[in-house]
C-alpha cells in the first residue's frame, strides 16, 4: 500500500463540512460504513464530512461502470464481508472513483447530491458480520507500568517473543451508540462467592483492524504477506468487569468481557492509512528481538502507524449541563509494541484460519504516564480517584456515564484523518430473578 | 425433556444393522448430521445403524405432511442451524415421524429404503455454521489431580462457584476424519523462544452441546431455562500444542488450541439422551454450594447425564498391522462437576448473546483415576510414557497416530446410544518459510 495521489493533501470537496479542519472525514478518507434512517434497512455507504453517500443510491444513479458496479454494490450491502474480502485493486478504483465523484468540480456532483444522507439524520450499523473477534495484549505500559500497586512491573516472559492474545466474544460487538447495560456477574475473595451488577465497570482503549482475504485452514500467511490480508481499521472499547474478572480469570478472560464490546462503525480503509505508516516503534535495550518469522526490514520499517486516541468521560450531570467531556486517556498506537500485521502472521502461524470480517484488536493502548493510560484500572486501580472538571470523581464508570473513544491519524504534509466516535452510555443493569 | 414412547427399548427397525447391540445408532437415537457422496452437495440426515436416510429424498419422496414439511426440511439443509433453532415441539414431532418410517413394519418401509445412503459411502461434514465455540474446564481431576508433578493438586477459588470456560476459536473446528496437521508454534523458557512444529501433541476428551435458541443481547437466560437452549449434543477433541500452550498462556490458551478442533458429525438430540440424565455429581464435603442463580433441586436432580467416554489411540504401525486401538482414556461425563444448563445460564448471565450453532464443551472430562484422564498431559505428564500393546510408547502424539473419541449413554432398562467416531489422523507440519 504505497502514497498516491488519492492522498494529495490539495483535494477539496464539494461537500463543505469535508473541508473542515477538524473533521474526522476529508475527501482523503472515505471510510465505510453500513447506516439506516428510520424505516429503512440498513445498507452500505461512505461518510464524507457530516453527510453519507448512500452507495445503493449512487450505483441505481449509474455513478459507476460497469467494471465498478460489483464493487460499488458490495460497499451498498447492509454487511460489508463481500466488499472486504475484494481484490486490494479492485477496493483501489473503487476509492479513486468514489474520490473524483466528491472532488471539488466534479461534473456529478448534482446527481451525487441526490445520494447524500446527513449523517446526523442516520442510525449506524455494524459494518460486517464479525465472526471471531480476537483482543491482543501489546501495550507493555498496560501490563507492567510501574503504577499503583504494581511497582515491580513485571512483563510475562513471553512478551517479546510473540504478541499474548485471546478470543474473544464476537455476537456482543456493537456499534457505537448501542446501550451499554451494566453487567451481573459473579465476583469473590477467599469469604466466597458474590453475584450482581459489576462494581467495576471499566472501558478499555483499544485499536482494531477487520480481515479483508482469510487463509485457508492449515496454511499460516507470511509477515510479508500479512498487510495484504487487512481491509481496515476502527476504535475498539473491550466494556470490562474489573471484579468479575479478577475472580474468574483463569484461562483468561470470559464474563468479564463478554457483555458488550463497542466498535466505530466507520472503517477506515488500509489504503487511506497509508500516508500514516511509521517505523514500529524501537524495543527497549534489554529486550530481545522479535523471531525471524515476525519480523523483517520492509515490515519494521513501516509497521507502525501514527495514530493518537483520547477517551472521553461526560456523566450525566456534565450532558445535562452541555458541557465538554473530560480525557481520561490520551494516547496512541506506537505505545503497542506489535504491528497489526505482526498480529496476523501470529494469528494463523499454527494453520488457524482467519475469516473475511474477523476483528483483530490491539488491546488497551496504555503509554507509561498515567494520563495516556487506556483505561481505569491503570488510572484509578480502584483505589486513587480521578478528579473530573466539575469536582465530581470516579473510581469506576456509574449509570449514566457516557465514555467515547476518538482517534486521529496526522502526519506533516498530510490532511489529518480520523475514525469517528466509538460511543456508549453506560445503563442500569437488568432486573434479574434467578 | 421426558421419558416418551420415542424411547421405547422394545422398538425395532426394518434397518437391520440399527438392531445390533453395539451400534451407536439404535432406532431410540436418530442424530442428526449433514453428509455427501463424491460430487454431491453436502446436506442434512440422519443416521440409523449403519446407513444415513437422506433427507432432501425423503422430503421429495413425500414422505413428511404438510405440518412437517418446513422441519424435514430443516433437517435436510446443508447447516442444520435452522433444525437447531426450531421450537423444541417441533423437534419432538420430526422424531416421532422419524421414528415410525424406520420402525419394523412400517407401510413406507420400500419409500424410506430408497432415501438411504450407506454411511461408508458417505463423508461427513460439520452439522451446523458455529459463530462461537466456548470451551469450559468442568472437571476438578483435570485441573487438580495429584498426580506427577502436581502433588499439591489445588483447585482456582472460583472452581465451585462458577463454571470456568474461555473463547476457544470457532473457524477451525472441523468434522471428524479431517487432517489434522502438526502445528506450527512458538514455545520458550527463559533462555529465550523457539520455532516449530509442536513437540507436545495432545488431544483432549470432551462433550460439547449445540445451542439450539439463542438469546437476546442484554437478556441472561435463567438456570430454570437453560435447558430449552440446548439442540444436541456431540464429542470434541480440543488437540492442543501443550509446549506452545505453556509459554503463550498469560490470557489462556490461544495458538495452542487454535489450529484445530474435531467434532463428531452426528448431533445427538437432547430428546434422545432423555433417558440417560440423572442427578449431578455429589460435590466434594468441604466444597461450596453454586450460588443461587446455578442451582436449584429440578436442576440437580437431573443435570447430570450418565455417558462413558473412551480415547482410543491407534499407531500408523498398529493401523498397519490391523491391530485393534489402546484405550488411553476411560471416563464420564459425571467427571465434571457443572452441567451444561449450568454452563449455558453462567454464559448468559452478563448479557452475552448466544446463538444457535454455537458450540459450548465441557472441557477434558479427567476422572482420578490415571486410566480415567482425558489428555496426555495428565497421563504422562510429558515425562512418563504411556505403553501400548505392541511395546511402543507415547509421551506425546507422533506423526501418523490416529485418535478417536466414542461415547455411549446407557441406563438399564433403555437402548444405549452412541455418537459416533470422533477421529483425527496426525500428520507432518506443513513447510513453512518466513
Amino acid at each position: 500500500m504505497t502514497i498516491n495521489a488519492t492522498h494529495d493533501p490539495s483535494l477539496k470537496s464539494w461537500v463543505a463540512s469535508a473541508n473542515d479542519a477538524d473533521t474526522d472525514f476529508p475527501i482523503q478518507n472515505l471510510p465505510h460504513g453500513v447506516f439506516s434512517r428510520p424505516g429503512e434497512a440498513p445498507r452500505g455507504g461512505v461518510a464524507i464530512g457530516d453527510q453519507i453517500l448512500d452507495m445503493a443510491a449512487a450505483v441505481a444513479a449509474g455513478l459507476f461502470d460497469a467494471d465498478l458496479e460489483g464493487i460499488a454494490n458490495a460497499a451498498a450491502a447492509s454487511t460489508l464481508n463481500g466488499l472486504m474480502a475484494s481484490d486490494p485493486a479492485a477496493l483501489s478504483a473503487l476509492r479513486t472513483r468514489l474520490q473524483a465523484l466528491l472532488t471539488l468540480g466534479a461534473t456529478e456532483q448534482d446527481a451525487v447530491t441526490r445520494c447524500l444522507v446527513a449523517a446526523a439524520d442516520a442510525q449506524m450499523h455494524l459494518p460486517a458480520a464479525i465472526g471471531a473477534f480476537t483482543d491482543y495484549m501489546t501495550s507493555a505500559p498496560h501490563i507492567a507500568a510501574a503504577r499503583h500497586d504494581r511497582p515491580e512491573g513485571k512483563l510475562p516472559p513471553c512478551f517479546w517473543s510473540l504478541p499474548i492474545a485471546y478470543n474473544s466474544r464476537a455476537s456482543s460487538v456493537v456499534a457505537s451508540d448501542h446501550v451499554v447495560e451494566r453487567p451481573l456477574g459473579q465476583s469473590g475473595s477467599d469469604a466466597g462467592a458474590v453475584f450482581g451488577p459489576t462494581r467495576a465497570m471499566d472501558y478499555e482503549l483499544e485499536f482494531a483492524c477487520f480481515i479483508g482475504r482469510g487463509n485457508a485452514l492449515g496454511r499460516p500467511i507470511r509477515l510479508a504477506d500479512a498487510r495484504d490480508h487487512i481491509f481496515g481499521y476502527c476504535l475498539l472499547n473491550d466494556w470490562s468487569a474489573r471484579d468479575v474478572q479478577r475472580w474468574e480469570s483463569v484461562l483468561g478472560p470470559f464474563q468479564a468481557k463478554a457483555f458488550r464490546t463497542t466498535i466505530s462503525p466507520w472503517v477506515v480503509t488500509a489504503e487511506a492509512l497509508a500516508p500514516f505508516r511509521e517505523p514500529m516503534p524501537a524495543r527497549p535495550a534489554d529486550a530481545p528481538q522479535p523471531p525471524p518469522h515476525l519480523t523483517n526490514a520492509t515490515h519494521d520499517a513501516d509497521g507502525g502507524l501514527a495514530i493518537r486516541f483520547r477517551a472521553e468521560l461526560r456523566t450525566a450531570a456534565m450532558r445535562a449541563r452541555g458541557e465538554a467531556p473530560a480525557v481520561l486517556s490520551d494516547t496512541c498506537f506506537a505505545n503497542g509494541s506489535w504491528s497489526f500485521e505482526q498480529m496476523v502472521a501470529h494469528h494463523a502461524i499454527g494453520g488457524c484460519n482467519l475469516q473475511t470480517g474477523d476483528l483483530v484488536s490491539s488491546g488497551t493502548l496504555s503509554g507509561v504516564a498515567l494520563s495516556s493510560a487506556g483505561c481505569l484500572a491503570e488510572i484509578t486501580a480502584g483505589r486513587f480517584p480521578v478528579a473530573l472538571p466539575d469536582g465530581d470523581k470516579r473510581l469506576w464508570l456509574e449509570d449514566g456515564d457516557e465514555l467515547t473513544l476518538r482517534g486521529r491519524a496526522e502526519r506533516v504534509g498530510f490532511t489529518p484523518i480520523g475514525f469517528g466516535a466509538c460511543r456508549g452510555v453506560v445503563s442500569p443493569a437488568v432486573d434479574f430473578q434467578p
